[in-house]
């Protein structure tokens, strides 16, 4: 099916376009309150995860209320560890939980990959085609994975961390185990985006949630070849990284076979659009936290941003969308970037 | 009492030294067998900070076992909200916790400030005394705060936080509310500093731990011109300012009137050398999570580390020490600093 809006599309092939293209990362959330209202009458996130039907309904949520570009199909990085062998629970309040973790060279080879992990969600595969068939060509619809070393590092250390120290001790000591399961990792998440791929995605986006947290050093050894590795694997659409808090290495993935690189809020435009150079578009990068501002501060603000990136931008915050924004804020910086002219 | 080591000082103060002083954040903690065995006899956290002769102890340990250049009074940055009027609790394995925040106008009206605040915190000035009297002039000793920001943080948040949403949705709503805290935090900062100084510190250490959540804009807002007056109101002994993840400002961080800027791991050495210029002494930066690693990769990234530095630098991780880390390796790290020449 043809698409009726394809700006985000024409924005990330590098194409000159009247406005950037708007959506947010965590769109389908909290911040609906239909999404809300159908989160309650369920058993949990993984419920929602794991129906389609249920999946699709709250992917399209956001299109249908703020008018976004894009949608992006509802589900989890973590589906990822699960597929592999590793189960994680969502508590209430805490984020994810793994009841078990990596500890050794064994629970390595234990893990299950390519695509006998990616033949195991099969339920995504069904909500993106389902989700591409409800949205009738409205806009394009993203897929999503986490990046090897943000997966690696939940499997390590079972949950989130300020410090992630658990899963950099297991890079130090065990550097080999480490290669080895960073690299099940990746020939788990190329099957698994290729799946998506086959039932309709439009363009593809890696997280690397937890980049921020290595040095340079280990970013080059144990992070980039990897995202290297899936970006390579991947031709049939484009490509978007998003490295949170990996400024100091950003010449590196500047060089990424992608088409789309994202920027947090604490990274200066100027700055990054002369290391990436002019290949790339740019994604991001309001202040999440700005959307708590009143209307005019985020209308100004926005405009700002827009006006920093100049062209060849896709509006985006610099961060998931906090579930306690207020809606109407959101639907500002949304307005803001639709009523803009280059 | 005359320094039998001053190197520390030395090197703060831009002198010229035959090698960098070392010593470790949150070397007086959980990596020392003596502190635990001393912790394991106490109600908490709490009752070690409070009682001088305890907070003494745990300060020159790490002095008798490491051979550090400088010893760092045992305390918390939490002292300032507590002694501002809102108590903490210390809970295990998961850290900080305030009973009541900071939510309203009125809230930030209750707080003492100045000497008012500062008085409370007698027991930290009696541990300073008895610790100088105790280290007999062996190195000097560190007297430390939270930045006003980091403070307000936690005043707000009342815990850690991955995003600190709740701070920063103040700082975008309530703009004056915020600076008329940040103030109160401030002045009772300069007070509480002046009597650690009084006591007998000699040099103070400003932390300012979750700098890197903010922008650039909030950051030179909301905590620059605070840090700023801490700096300008103190010339009685030489200033750290460490504002971890600060990347994005560190060219107005250098602007600080203070001696020493600390940098994480992820900052780039030359390029802040060249940020920040030869006026200042860096601290820093070796990863924590390094000294997970064996003996010999120990030893040749902390010379790699001195060699980049290369002169006015006081070496140090990062980052505070973690509580697993091997006792062993922090030994490596400290011998191969006193065994280096320029």
């Amino acid at each position: 099916m043809e698409l009726q809006n394809d700006l985000f599309l024409r924005a990330a092939r590098g194409e000159q376009t009247e406005r950037p293209p708007v959506w947010l990362m965590r769109q389908a959330g909290r911040i609906l309150p239909q999404y809300r209202a159908l989160r309650a009458n369920l058993s949990g996130f993984k419920e929602l995860v794991e129906t389609p039907e249920l999946a699709c309904e709250v992917t399209i949520q956001p299109v249908d209320e703020l008018g976004v570009d894009a949608a992006i199909i509802f589900s989890d990085i973590l589906v990822i560890p699960e597929a592999m062998g590793l189960t994680y629970e969502m508590i209430k309040g805490k984020g994810p939980f793994f009841p078990k973790t990596i500890k050794t060279a064994q629970d390595v080879e234990r893990m299950i990959t390519g695509e006998n992990a990616a033949s195991e969600l099969q339920y995504v595969y069904d909500a993106v085609s389902l989700t591409k068939r409800e949205l009738k060509g409205r806009v394009p619809l993203i897929g999503f994975s986490g990046a090897p070393w943000t997966i690696f590092s939940y499997m390590i250390e079972g949950q989130g961390s300020k410090t992630f120290s658990q899963a950099k001790k297991m890079l130090y000591q065990h550097p080999e185990v480490s290669h080895l399961l960073l690299q099940k990792i990746t020939t788990a998440t190329i099957a698994y985006l290729k799946g998506k791929i086959r039932a309709g995605v439009d363009l593809v986006q890696i997280f690397d949630s937890w980049a921020g947290i290595l040095t340079r050093k280990q970013y080059e050894t144990f992070a980039l070849p990897y995202i290297t590795q899936i970006c390579d694997a991947i031709d049939e659409v484009p490509k978007t990284v998003f490295a949170k808090g990996a400024y100091f290495v950003m010449d590196k993935v500047a060089q990424l076979n992608c088409d789309v690189i994202g920027l947090d809020w604490n990274m200066d435009v100027a700055q990054n659009q002369k290391i990436i150079g002019a290949g790339k578009t740019l994604q991001g990068n309001l202040d999440p936290c700005q959307l708590y501002g009143n209307p005019k501060d985020i209308e100004e603000e926005t405009i700002a941003m827009m006006k920093r990136f100049g062209g060849r931008h896709i509006c985006n915050l610099g961060h998931g969308v906090y579930p306690d924004t207020p809606l109407d804020n959101v639907r500002v910086f949304v307005d803001t970037v639709k009523a803009f002219k280059y």
